[in-house]
């Protein structure tokens, strides 16, 4: 046998010892660092150090194709290219009105040693909150049609005191899991964004940015803290990805930060996307909105046809009314076409995205709506069947336009790879939710949609990789647990489940979680596991520019004082600050409103009650502000009086400290009015 | 979004009810039962439970296609068909003669409830050491062409208090790691066979029996005590598997036992092989052999030719007159062949497997070989270009045949997933050394080589799968650290290395690991971490019908005491009892020779001493024996004085007990010579 030289080259280099020089670059703030180096091998990887400390350990890079050699040994450095930025751009909407945009940048040859000469860059963005890196394939005539059949991008991390906050890849169901919270060497087959707390508090999420015409990055562990990437398989017949130089992939992100709430503060995934390429999308504007949906979800309704139907045209009526009278600028209405009555599950064929049900007057309504001040919100379920919807996308969305429609909620309820989707072939082809068909599939809709004016709110998504800053029309998303869950899931969302998104999932973008229920009884277990006062902190910890008030009209209109702060949350932030939490424990935010001068405060606990600290430091200097506080009553609990809840108001300045006193399962939700 | 129902059923399923009455199937004493059922969703799973206690929990079961939609949800299970068997079959060689094969079998037709009803068969057999089960695939139209993407099938373990020994999948070598010992949830992504040790002291391995025209299976951890299949992916171009129906996959087993030994001492890999189909295997006969080997990995001599030119026709001779005098029946001899001189790692174009050295005068060594009883073994390096090594096989085999040879050792070294491989096209593609191709490729070796009256010994092969019991003349394998790492290792082998093998890649089949060392310093930084009375009871551990005497003829010469050991100890069992041990601890081992009356013994221990009492019941009852015993010295250890041992002998018969004592890292070697 044989190994020889071969094997005791490569040991000795894992021992630490390359050949070439590494190339290095360094964070504005000189804390991160990152080096890329070849072993005797040729063998590329990277490692990550902050303020001095290894973070990453070498790191593998390359690729496996299936169409033509890996490209993985055999590889030199060459010399590196180095840039910078520092640039503050505008969100037309989000979490904070400006964004500084500032790295470091070097770029990086590897070219095969020997025949075909094959070449690949890696370029690496080096910010103070984090780094991106992504490879870029050019143009040449070696390596022209690229198939690949993984990428061999690993995380491999130099630390083994980490504890790790994820949720599974590849399971029967998409994105809609609790969190596992595992020491990392117990990490399993997982999704991005994956969060890490290491025992220095340093919190590290890795993710991805700009997944376009690529397939989603999972994780897998290879041993010990060593995490690698493991692609969302091809379509059915396709590689994992197939692309034509030039092109590159998505970045490869970790977040940095030195406690969890610079993780959910970083704008890193925003700023590693392009600008807005669609152009002015001023026809959107933030806002709230009811809907015909929660009923269905408590069974009291249905979205197929029938006795229940939800999508009359007089239950939607009501609930432009009762949307017109609050304030709240738009009405969904799912049901409303046909298409729900057969098993449409997995299947979606019988859906038609123009057709209403008989009893769904839509230009009646739209006209109504438009009198009212009110928009409805379209909503076109798919299934999944990617393919049929875009047999009929361009006419629906015609109509929505027609309609007066500016959203649209597109959902896709299937099983993972259970999509059926166009294939670059044009064929259609069975594959994933998260796989390179339908990344190239939701930008179809994006772009269409824009052509009409119309947003697009995706539920069942493709993950969230930042591409609302290129596709600002891409308003929000889904991809998680949502509060229908607490509807009917056994088990429903526990206390904590809040609490673990803010850190995990929301660190990928906005998403529609429908908070504000008060109706707290329902087909779950456990109902709806929280206190009243924490549905309303939710409309500022968990960041839309569309965010729901779902629940039963009665609900609302029988308990007008906690109500009224979901019709004063504004949706639309010039800033925001996470001012204290813990992964799956708790969390603060303030944000100030855009276009206002008000600020608004969301705190939330997990199954613990907090007594918490907060400065007002965050609000305007020398300001005077009424605030009005909706905090939890003396005897709240989310596994007692999930209704206690005390309405008060003080005057307050940036000088003073609240303590927030959060019940079990509880929150604390406050405006701050300007005077 | 739009879960509601599916979601509560699947959850309500994973808590434990299902729909379909169970089917069920139990091991011949009764200790193991297997069930398997279907949920509301209609997907299938399998749970299995030992005396009682879940073993594993509901399990899943089935595929996602490339080609078609993925058979997993949606099926309902037909009625279960029931067999047994109990049989005794003889081995041609082996570590015991006769192999009791007695198991209980239930079949289960999976079909689906929708169009297109496409149907799988699983195939459960439960014996009283484990189970095994497979998928079948039969002729239907609905499915002809199955190309798989992903086998979904499911380990999911029901305890969570297990230890697992294991080396990683899917890195830049193939199978030469040193092995893991992590608790169940912390392992990564591993090869088979993986090694698990419960606290009540259950042992489990998980792996897989005839391995063919399938891809080799490795395990991923999903999350917590859950693994599932991860296939080796498709050379480049082609699914993981591409098979035309109708097919089966290879069988998924578990070996179980109470303990330790019991694994070592299973058939159950075997027994799920199908008998010899190629016919008569006389013309091999179990052997030790000298070779032209170690003085290479000891860099005093090189495969290249020139100066240092091992494969010269005066070294060889030396070594077939070694062998002669000494009793072994072949001389390997490496570097003989044309192809060495260049860069041919990962490349091998340049082999050529007729056309000698000029330094080597093949027909003169044959003939003086033959003349001195001895046979040369032959050495075909392919560097994995199986495709350029299969242009020339025939007339290699041909060749080999005319020089009187009847084994021949093949090599395969180059990174993973670097094999040049003939596919289903003919044509050659990049793969991975246990991919589909890989599969295919072993065994047109093995048949060819048949055809000829030659038996393969393959280094850096496919893994083990128990395909010797069908296929006879593949008489050994490596597919594991071997000695050799102790010559250059960067590091050696650990003193544990091998009480890791007896219990995880040794379960798959016979290791051609060459033991035998006596010069301990070598270039590996610990040299041959072991006493040299390890070295002699390694021959009895580790089992092969193909046992090296590797090291330099000098070092044999001048040491005859020991060197008796290996001249005496026997290479083909008629029985072997594995008298105790523990995982990666120590392992002692008593064969009865085949075609004699002697018993031998070994026992080893890793870095730290042992004292274990051995009685000696497993001798021929009323029997008396020479114990011939070749034992560490008192101040042997494998960090200090490696040579320092004890060769003595007395008399015993079967009712006397032996206080074995182990120094660090040695071990014990005994001849029972029956008087």
């Amino acid at each position: 046998m044989l190994i020889r030289l071969f094997a005791s080259i490569l040991l000795f280099c894992s021992a630490g010892v390359a050949v070439a020089q590494p190339a290095k670059v360094a964070s504005p703030d000189g804390r991160i660092a990152v080096e890329i180096s070849t072993d005797n091998d040729g063998r590329p990887s990277y490692r990550v150090s902050r303020n001095g400390k290894p973070l990453l350990a070498p790191s593998r890079l390359g690729f496996i194709l299936t169409n033509a050699p890996k490209i993985e040994r055999g590889l030199q450095i060459g010399e590196p290219q180095f840039s910078k930025l520092d640039e503050t751009w505008e969100q037309p909407w989000g979490e904070r009105r400006h964004v500084r945009n500032r790295y470091n940048q070097m770029r990086v040859a590897l070219t095969e040693k020997n025949k075909p000469f094959r070449k690949i860059d890696v370029v690496f963005r080096l910010y103070d909150d984090g780094l991106g890196f992504r490879y870029e394939f050019p143009q040449q005539d070696a390596l022209t049609e690229v198939k690949i059949g993984e990428e061999l991008t690993e995380f491999n991390f130099a630390r083994d005191d980490a504890t790790a906050w994820w949720i599974p890849s590849f399971e029967w169901n998409r994105e809609e899991y609790l969190y596992h919270r595992t020491p990392l060497r117990e990490v399993g087959d997982a999704q991005t964004p994956i969060t890490l707390r290491f025992a220095d508090g340093t919190h590290v999420s890795i993710h991805e940015a700009a997944l376009v015409d690529y397939s989603g990055m999972n994780l897998t562990r290879v041993e010990g803290t060593r995490l690698k990437a493991d692609l969302t398989p091809g379509s059915e017949g396709f590689a994992k990805v197939e692309r034509t130089a030039p092109f590159h992939t998505p970045w490869r992100t970790l977040t940095i930060g030195d406690n969890a709430a610079a993780l959910a503060d970083s704008s890193l995934i925003l700023n590693l996307n392009e600008p807005n390429k669609l152009g002015d999308v001023s026809w959107f504007k933030p806002m709230k909105y009811a809907g015909v949906w929660w009923e269905m979800h408590l069974d009291l309704k249905t979205w197929a046809s029938g006795a229940r139907h939800g999508a009359t045209t007089e239950n939607v009526i009501k609930h432009i009314d009762f949307a017109a009278k609050n304030g709240f600028g738009g009405v969904l209405v799912e049901g409303w076409n046909v298409g729900w009555d057969g098993d449409w599950f997995g299947n979606g064929e019988d859906f038609s995205f123009t057709q209403p049900y008989p009893d769904f007057d839509f230009p009646k309504l739209a006209a109504y709506a438009k009198s009212k001040g009110v928009q409805l919100i379209g909503h076109h379920e798919t299934s999944a069947n990617a393919a049929h919807y875009e047999s009929q996308m361009e006419a629906a969305f015609d109509l929505d336009k027609e309609m007066g429609i500016h959203a649209v909620k597109t959902g896709y309820v299937a099983d993972a790879g259970g999509a059926k989707l166009v294939g670059r072939d044009g064929k259609v082809h069975l594959g994933w939710h998260e796989g390179q068909d339908s990344a190239r599939h939701h930008l179809k809709v994006v772009t269409e949609a824009y052509k009409r004016q119309i947003a697009i709110n995706a539920h069942e998504p493709i993950k969230d990789t930042g591409l609302r800053r290129t596709y600002p029309n891409w308003i929000s998303r889904e991809g998680a647990r949502g509060m229908e869950f607490s509807a009917w899931g056994q088990p429903g969302n526990p206390p904590e489940h809040e609490t673990n998104l803010v850190f995990t999932r929301l660190l990928a973008g906005p998403m529609d979680y429908t908070p504000g229920i008060f109706g707290m009884k329902t087909r779950a277990p456990d109902g709806v596991a929280t206190t009243w006062a924490k549905q309303l902190a939710l409309y500022v910890v968990i960041y839309s520019p569309i965010q729901m008030v779902p629940d039963l009209v009665e609900n609302y209109e029988a308990n007008p004082g906690p109500f009224q702060f979901i019709k004063d949350v504004a949706v639309d932030w010039e800033e925001s600050k996470t001012l204290n939490g813990e992964v799956g424990d708790y969390v603060t935010i303030a944000r100030k409103q855009r276009g206002g001068d008000d600020w608004f405060l969301g705190s939330i606990t997990d199954e613990n009650p907090r007594d918490l600290k907060v400065p007002l430091s965050f609000l305007d200097k020398g300001r005077k502000y009424v605030a009005q506080i909706y905090r939890d009553g003396p005897d709240a609990s989310w596994k007692g009086k999930r209704e206690s809840i005390v309405v008060e108001q003080h005057e307050v300045t940036s000088n003073d400290t609240l303590e927030l006193k959060l019940a079990p399962g509880g929150g604390q939700a406050i405006r701050f009015a300007a005077k």
